[in-house]
């Protein structure tokens, strides 16, 4: 009996988990990118333990800073291969097969009923396949690598329910943008989010990564939709892991919230995640860039989207497109939507987290504004003095080709 | 009477120009791209000018740093933007759009008998359409903003000619550094390369770039090839400006080589340019990253080459592919290039100069080597204590495929 958290939390550690318990849970994979990992080894390193737990268990993707921006994060990075390599650590992803969360995912990772720990905070987006996937420091990441194991205090659970069909011009990330205006920043602190409903349901998988990315954005714990057959679906010839789903089981929330998905496009305005508008009070407002990509929205059905409004236009602002990985630059390429944001004027760069956190590849101006896909606009995120504004791909797409915030709607 | 250098420089000068004599000549199109610029706009300002001489002349290519790679560089480039804008500079060609080299010739300003000059080294490049492309400082560039004029010694020629048929496995950049091999370093320093034989005449547009990009490296003012029906082929469409050819009357050269293009693929080793060796010398020697880009091999011919040996192949070492232009790229996208070069698990990056410089987007490590399709392979250049090897696109590919060096005829 339990929510979903509950379940997989007992599962792993071998007890009945009850919210407010502490356990020491069983990790199943380890995730670390070139950032955090260079300080987890460091960590793990002044443990004096010889070998990882489990050198097919953890995972380390190139992603912050690829390819490397200068030579530190080179050597660093040189480092970080050289130690994998001696710990027999087989799943290193080298810079631009692509970002960490959509690398999971795509190699079968990401499972329904397992736990996994990310040295990232948006590893909550394993919650998209019903998994238990939450973010920690470097050396909670460092005791992982020695042990398998991690402690937890088991959170509570907030059950969200959206239910309806998107209008036109409406997607996952504006229905995400929508439940953290009302939950707000620190809301879920320590909690954990589970999706229901009729909205939820109809989503794709890249629309559950899109929501469950954003978990973390209320200070969630993690962010779980029930695995369905979609979850299924995706994951067929993934992995040669086996899995079992888990579902809530007479779970008791300590929460509610309910979501009609018949809403405008969102945008969030700085400096706070919180901070959502509907499209029509911030449309006309300036920017000076694009950016179309990341962990939250860097997916083939994201590119699709952006490329529906720019075929054939062109764009008015700077605009950046980083596909979260390899394989979807890939799709891009074979189904023609490279082509039609190449056309349109839009910069393809390499898969990656870009600029997303200000580290290289497109860093902002003071004074300067960004619309973004991605998942913060916090005060200096994208470069200090820049303002960032986050909205869809299709509001993205749309505010290229003004150079303004712009209602994707119209061009729909 | 006289070399094209002469005959180019008399006409611009508008009296008879020998090597020796100090003219001054008017500039056809000046370059700078976003890191020369910031300079050149300091030293124009310090001249008290008010109002550059032609703003349709001037081009400003983003490419050096092109994402922004940190908040100073995004800060120097918006106020760059905004200079060219109230100077009402119309050819800014802004992030993405390709490197100023390759820019400058896919626009049409890059044409026979012009002289252009660029403030970047490699703007001899332009010598591949007959043009008198040479490279200045900051403050050279200065002086032509505010009067479209600059003072030249017209240089000496040397005649560079090459006979016969490219073996399989050998291409133009190949030639290029089997000629650097013998002129070395500094054998043209302040003089000019014209460049004849049946080798070049049945070179294409894209070789004799690679070829006149290189003459910088022999420390050569300009390298030229006589403009002839493959040049007018390329230019048609590309530009409203008139032009008139010019080719060498009567010339008399200051020395001569003759080469035979019946050669090994060629190496240039650490750290000098002419420091080339046939590639049966250097095969084996471990690479870390192979880079397939540049001003030097970044086109679509590059691209094709490298495509033709990784097609149905893995790469074992860091690929990174950079297309020279946003119109490169979507020609390798439309051509299945960019499928086959992916699928290789090569790294496809945004247009621009990426790390050949050793600016941002794939710095080398201390202890680490590349092989690289660029132009330089000078003691830190693309990271302090990395080495780079200068190659072909055939030979870099084939590389990437062992992770050593490796001779591409093996695979074609």
């Amino acid at each position: 009996m339990g929510t979903i958290t509950e379940e997989i939390l007992g599962r792993a550690s071998g007890k009945k988990a009850h919210a407010g318990d502490f356990i020491i849970a069983r990790v199943d994979y380890a995730m670390s990118h070139d950032g955090t990992s260079v300080l987890a080894v460091k960590a793990f390193k002044d443990m004096l333990v010889e070998k990882v737990w489990d050198p097919g268990r953890i995972i380390i993707p190139f992603d912050h800073l690829a390819p490397a921006n200068n030579e530190t994060t080179a050597l660093l990075q040189k480092e970080l291969r050289e130690w994998a390599a001696a710990q027999k650590i087989s799943h290193l992803y080298d810079v631009g097969e692509g970002i960490c969360h959509q690398v999971m995912a795509e190699k079968g990772f990401a499972l329904p009923g397992k736990v996994i720990v990310g040295a990232d905070s948006h590893s909550c987006t394993y919650g998209a396949f019903g998994a238990f996937g939450t973010g920690v420091g470097a050396t909670d990441m460092a005791e992982i690598y020695a042990s398998g194991k991690l402690w937890f205090r088991v959170p509570e659970t907030i059950e969200v329910t959206v239910d309806g069909r998107f209008p036109k011009g409406v997607t996952a990330k504006d229905i995400t943008l929508r439940i953290i205006k009302d939950i707000k920043t620190d809301g879920a602190a320590y909690k954990a989010l589970e999706f229901y409903g009729t909205t939820i349901e109809a989503m794709s998988m890249s629309g559950r990564m899109t929501l469950c990315n954003m978990a973390i954005e209320m200070g969630a714990k993690a962010g779980i939709v029930p695995p369905d057959a979609k979850t299924g679906a995706y994951l067929k010839d993934r992995s040669a892991e086996p899995y079992s789903p888990v579902i809530a089981n007479d779970p008791t929330y300590c929460d509610s919230y309910h979501f009609d998905s018949n809403i405008s496009p969102q945008v969030a305005c700085p400096i706070d995640v919180d901070n959502v508008h509907d499209i029509e009070e911030v449309e006309g407002t300036h920017v000076d860039q694009v950016l179309i990509g990341s962990c939250t929205n860097g997916r083939l059905e994201d590119l699709e989207s952006a490329a529906s409004i720019l075929k054939g236009r062109k764009v008015k602002c700077r605009t950046l497109v980083i596909p979260a990985s390899r394989s979807v630059m890939l799709e891009a390429v074979n189904s023609g939507i490279a082509a039609t944001l190449l056309s349109a004027g839009a910069t393809i760069c390499n898969p990656g987290c870009g600029p997303c956190l200000g580290g290289h590849m497109g860093v902002m101006a003071e004074g300067e504004a960004c619309m973004s896909t991605t998942n913060r606009n916090f005060k200096g995120r994208m470069g200090k003095g820049a303002d960032v504004y986050l909205g869809s791909p299709l509001t993205a797409a749309a505010t290229a080709v003004e150079g303004k915030i712009a209602d994707p709607r119209r061009y729909l």
